[in-house]
């Protein structure tokens, strides 16, 4: 006999279809009473077991349940469960195993309750459409209620994963993002967002592997700072015992203190902060940053490969290994396939700004992309080379941190580079001054307070390879590879200076 | 010919230990006006190449190093070039490949600074007992210093490795543990914290390799959050716009919400703040919490087993693959190899009780375990089953938190555990309460504000499985497996109450 335990949530939607939901109120009422009930006789039941009415199959189901009282029964139920990203379809008719009293349980599990259950599995001959194991239904034979969901829920799962065109055509019930946010516990349940959040977890660990095979070390940075690193702007205070301080911006200092402390080539995967005051699709308050850092030779080239090449692992161990989870969040957000070069497409600023001028845009050779220009730029770059992932590199120092290499050829640009995906950016870095006298110069021309920089400063006058690196933002890269539109959906607790729970 | 470039710091021990202590400063004076004069020159010379003085080597070595001209030379002198945790001598010898000039500029390249040499690699008749690498020693035919170091350093790196005993006993200095915090980018390059830290890369990698294999999850949690978390005290405020927030005390909140979303077994490894005033041996401000949850079918021992087997794996990849650095730092702070058992120790607190009332140790049955008694118990359990590693089941309900499942078989205790190596702990754990009203009532006995919890208890409304995890302290297990005295060894830019740099 095969006796398979599926623990999960129930979905018993053709019972719940069949309800008036003019009816639901009160329901809803007396299934609350009846539900206080219900725990008492089953405190009882527990205590009395030897008392209880004769049922031949009465150690087959559970005793935790609630009964909605007012439902007429037939000699079967079928109820959808699930486990993570898969749901079979398993069915309870009265037999052999199943009394109707069992058959009236298991049709009044809440949804989403977790249940224990034993059964056989057996093939059907007709497939499943509406579930992830189509060719089995589960017949069965004992059910236990392990916690029991409230009747109402504060979104429907099928709900929120509809897509939007889908539900507007057919006046079909989609579920707002604020909604899905607030109810975070629930909405992370959908298909879309366990696909969303195991390619995340995905992202992380190619990230990790690829640069430790190239010989990084995986470093932990502080993120309560003394002072804040990049000038002080947007940047959030922390009452620090009797005195004050700041949430790192960026792990980018003491990554480049660990490069001056012969660690060669470094990495680290944690929170960052921006106290930015942006609502937009792109902007988090709190983040989560890979970043890189490393010595090289002769070239920041070499660490521009570094990261390049890193991305393309990355890009290829989504492709070879997370299609299910890809093509699961396209079912609701259809998008192309992501699309890279080997070797990475590495563009000039200047020739950029070329390609942006014959597309008729109008801007000055040392100012910023701005972000509709970014995005045209990456339409360019698509029709041109067919990348969704290319390096534009060679920034006006101008628009650069203060810490930045100037170009050696041209003191109008700087060693400098962003990355792109689907013309978005996901990446900023630089080769860095590594030579204490010239970042002191830097700083001054850039206004900062040389003593709150000291620290920062003295760390190059011990001996300093010269380095470079970037910082990756995590929510972005997953954004951007599936296509979807806000970051949001990439974070599974967003912060945004509107939204600090849950 | 063996061509090696060699990129390293060097220590041009016998010329410094030649010169007498009291001309250091007078030395070190008219070095810094060489340095500047030299820096001139250097300048001149990169620019007018061609007007140099008539030298066969001139292209053998490098322009931007400190001359020290008092010096009286002779026809060779040796270097140590140092690239991360090992170290090799090198020679300049007068001859086919090098001048006397050559030589006088290699002599006076100051100690840490960065070298770039190309050089033949030759075998040596006596071993070089003072180098990582002790049977071969480079002959240098082009030196170039990349970035040269300022004359002084604030601490020397023989002196930081150095044995306390050692150091007391032979009248050598020893660096204290400020100055070693304070100078953390030179503190870094010494054997024993590179070693330390390639270890603690080791440890993050081994969690979370294990886990995957597992079928964890990896999530990444909010550290700021809306409210404090385990009832107020010991938290971080910080400033979010217009509103106040805190900085997360552990991400178990999140986890467990995590777990009520399906995710069934997840991990995650981050920052964790703990506003403190404790200035002991062991605690930070802020630490690296490696932290587990997952949903278990029948008994919260299979958490505990989970955590034990990822906790032994750690171990044994610590064993099987960083021996080299293990015996790095024992070189300078001796202990015991770490001992454990398959499979893990687990004994219940009253037990434990029982064995510290033997050694003497007058406590209640529901009092929580002093540091001291810690200890102690370390030390008994030690003796009793020869391990260093060990799980304390059945804490007393009233010392753990609210959210901690009660023992269903003496109200007095409850399911929960720590874990500890070398007699302290690194892991606290349990099974959590997944009932919302078992849950309301616990936290009400504990007088927690429940509108401040309402969202977590909201979390279990929907169907939560039962489930446990825990936090490990990245910083405790690489200190107490390693045999160390004080984290902030283990942390690389310690926080505490008095230390917020660099």
């Amino acid at each position: 006999m095969t006796k398979e335990g599926v623990q999960g949530a129930t979905e018993e939607e053709e019972q719940q279809q069949a309800q008036s939901k003019k009816g639901l109120k009160k329901q809803q009422k007396e299934a609350e009473k009846a539900a206080k009930k219900a725990e008492k006789q089953a405190k009882l039941a527990a205590e009395q077991q030897s008392t209880e009415e004769d049922d031949f199959a009465k150690d087959r189901y559970g005793v935790a349940a609630m009964v909605q009282s007012q439902q007429k029964l037939g000699k079967q139920c079928f109820l959808v469960l699930r486990q993570q990203q898969f749901n079979v379809q398993a069915l309870v008719a009265v037999g052999d195993r199943a009394s109707k009293q069992m058959v009236k349980f298991a049709a009044n599990i809440t949804k989403e309750s977790i249940v224990d259950v034993e059964a056989m599995v057996r093939k059907v001959e007709q497939k499943i459409e509406s579930c992830s194991q189509q060719d089995v239904e589960l017949h069965i034979e004992r059910i236990f209620v392990i916690s029991q969901s409230e009747a109402r829920l504060p979104l429907q799962l099928e709900d929120a994963v509809r897509p939007d065109g889908e539900g507007e055509e057919e006046g079909r019930a989609t579920v707002n993002q604020d909604t899905k946010l607030d109810n975070r516990v629930i909405d992370l349940r959908t298909t879309t967002s366990q696909a969303i959040f195991r390619l995340q977890s995905g992202v992380c660990q190619l990230f990790r592997d690829t640069l430790t095979n190239k010989g990084f070390v995986e470093i932990q940075t502080p993120k309560i700072i003394s002072a804040a690193s990049e000038g002080g702007a947007n940047v959030f205070t922390v009452s620090y015992f009797k005195t004050s301080a700041y949430l790192a911006q960026s792990p980018q200092l003491y990554k480049q203190m660990c490069i001056c402390a012969d660690f060669d080539k470094v990495f680290c995967v944690g929170p960052v902060f921006r106290a930015e005051d942006s609502n937009t699709h792109r902007h988090l308050t709190e983040f989560v940053g890979l970043d890189i850092e490393m010595a090289f030779n002769y070239h920041y080239h070499e660490v521009i490969d570094s990261i390049t090449d890193t991305m393309v692992q990355i890009f290829k161990g989504l492709r070879d290994n997370f299609q299910t989870e890809i093509q699961t969040v396209n079912k609701q957000f259809p998008s192309e396939p992501f699309k890279f070069l080997e070797p990475t497409l590495r563009l000039e600023y200047t020739e950029a700004l070329a390609m942006l001028h014959e597309a008729g845009v109008e801007m000055g050779d040392e100012d910023d992309l701005s972000t509709p220009n970014e995005k045209l730029l990456g339409r360019l770059v698509k029709e041109k080379y067919d990348t969704d992932f290319y390096v534009l590199d060679k920034y006006p120092l101008a628009v650069r941190p203060f810490y930045t290499m100037p170009d050696p050829n041209n003191p109008k640009y700087s060693n400098s580079y962003d990355m792109f995906m689907r013309g978005e950016e996901i990446l900023s870095g630089a080769q860095r001054v590594h030579d204490a006298q010239l970042l002191t110069e830097r700083a001054i021309h850039h206004q900062i307070d040389l003593e709150k920089i000291k620290a920062y400063i003295d760390s190059f006058r011990y001996g300093a390879p010269p380095h470079g690196g970037g910082g990756i933002g995590l929510e972005r890269v997953c954004m951007l590879y599936l296509g979807l539109h806000n970051v949001r959906q990439t974070s599974m607790f967003p912060r945004d200076p509107k939204r600090l729970t849950p």
